[in-house]
């Protein structure tokens, strides 16, 4: 397709601030919108009730449109064997903490009748998924209230798939991305491409707007990837030392290093996600073939990380970040989305 | 740095033909030089008197400047005992092929004193490094006659070294490139990174300038990377369908897929280099410890790819490709560069 396609976003600037379970609430999503993005507040880990209240905190402080995040992977169920591996696996660690193997933390759950009952109600201006898109019925139901249904894809298989099943938009998920792998059609690592190549690929191919996301830390950066066709773009990692982020000061810490070496791991959920190495991934393997399936390995890594965490140790911490960290800035996110998209762009 | 250094390429056009050792020579360099480019001669694989046969060739045919690249890696010395387990890893296939194990095909050499006697009196234009640079000696002895030094950098700290021992521009080589990976401060797989951020990050933090190679397959990307402050850019896998290519027609067929995985694989020569999914990489896993070390490993491969070519299989052969091929076409080399650089660009 030789001419880009309309952006269909609602926010008056073409940048979605990308969603990011675990660092960040409505605030930093209200932060981004009130500067002209699009903030978005991730759900995956949230109860619908919980995501009713942060709807409501979020129109309260801001009248700018909202995207809602949400997985929508299949749940496993795992046998007793695969989560006893992964639990004798981490045994030594509880051991060295001196604590009681146990279960901590909320789950990721997927995208469901029960959330939609709350969700459709909400009128969110955008849906984004992670791992693919949840059941027709759930996808047309957002879609009658004229929500915008966004999808990721990591691959030129994952962007047709999309595109054939009803999502309005792709965001082409680069390998330098932090955070979760969006991949949903193949568990095969080497499928991976690079941000450049992947949005290149896909606004060739795809006849609907493609969002470019990973590695983009600068109005450089984004202009770039507009030019190369993409209708808007997302930042995750660049917006992790904002003042309105829940990024932790040990996460915080790690961030401002950009030597940092950062990984694809599965050891912190079950799935690939890109996060900067700490002693758990050196020594399980970034990818570790005895974790339990996704997303029942991090209720047993919490306890070890809450542990570490006290004393100040990192080691069990899933720092997710992407390999740009250049555009990183302690400042509000407001202020930073206005960095990056200045009005005379 | 905020402003783009300025450009010291010596063609018209800032954009590099990728050298391509094993699929090109000095006509596919000659043809882009012609539209205004800068073509380059991959010399890694060539004795000195090939290498000025190999610019005569190219300067008879073309009045404009022109890159030679070389390797610059350390020759290790491999015991009789890793030779023989790759040798022994290798042996059902040569059964199977009903051949005698052997060692075939040119090893890849890197540029040392001999090689300098030769190269120094053609005074190239630009000599492009893979690996890191030669010894300071070496760098200075083409620098005495105004040859601009170019090399490879996959990780920030690559980039700050090369700014540090000479180098007058750095390759940013993102993770989507073909062929070998030019890393050389490090073996970690996980440093390696997507085109869009590197480019993004050195541009940033060195203060020669960058050329950005990875994943670029259209007038659009180059016109992103200049964006992002490269001050060139670099392309191999765009070009491997010209006319004036000796890509294999088994080769070409493959590059034709859209589709088709390529993972960064050490089995054809030792270190990783990204190259389309085959028979060798599925069966030996894609990295495998078992290879004997850079560059010896190609030797006992090459019998076996012959033999299998022989027969139209690509089982064994090194399938070069980056991760974007959407940009190549099977056309003359000129005409390819005119399109990717239009003259209103």
């Amino acid at each position: 397709m030789s001419d880009t396609p309309v952006n269909p976003l609602p926010s008056r600037i073409p940048l979605i601030q990308a969603p990011m379970a675990g660092v960040q609430d409505w605030q930093l999503a209200a932060a981004v919108s009130s500067a002209g993005a699009l903030g978005s507040i991730p759900c995956g880990m949230l109860s619908a009730a919980q995501v009713e209240a942060e709807v409501r905190a979020y129109r309260a402080a801001c009248d700018k449109p909202l995207n809602l995040n949400f997985f929508c992977h299949p749940m496993p169920t795992p046998s007793a064997d695969i989560m006893e591996r992964w639990q004798t696996r981490l045994a030594g660690y509880y051991d060295e903490a001196g604590i009681q193997p146990s279960q901590g933390g909320a789950l990721r759950m997927p995208y469901d009748a029960d959330m939609a009952a709350v969700v459709e109600p909400l009128k969110p201006d955008v849906v984004s998924f992670h791992f693919g898109l949840p059941d027709a019925a759930l996808v047309e139901g957002l879609k009658r209230n004229n929500t915008l249904i966004i999808s990721t894809a990591t691959t030129l298989e994952e962007g047709l798939w999309l595109q054939h099943n009803g999502a309005d938009m792709v965001i082409a998920q680069g390998y330098e991305a932090g955070g979760h792998r969006g991949m949903f059609l193949t568990r095969d690592l080497a499928t991976q491409s690079g941000t450049l190549a992947l949005v290149s690929l896909l606004v060739s191919q795809l006849s609907i707007p493609v969002i470019a996301a990973g590695g983009i830390g600068s109005k450089e950066d984004i202009k770039a990837a507009l030019n190369m066709g993409a209708a808007a773009v997302q930042l995750g990692t660049t917006y992790l030392l904002c003042d309105e982020a829940k990024t932790s000061a040990l996460h915080r810490q790690q961030l401002t290093d950009l030597h940092a070496t950062t990984a694809l791991t599965n050891v912190f959920s079950g799935r690939p996600a890109r996060g900067i190495r700490n002693r758990l991934m050196t020594e399980l393997g970034d990818i570790c073939a005895d974790v339990a399936p996704f997303p029942f390995a991090s209720a047993a890594v919490t306890p070890l990380k809450q542990a570490a965490e006290a004393q100040g140790r990192t080691d069990f911490s899933s720092l997710w970040s992407g390999q740009n960290r250049r555009g990183c800035q302690a400042i509000n996110a407001a202020k930073l989305t206005q960095a990056l998209w200045p009005d005379n762009q």
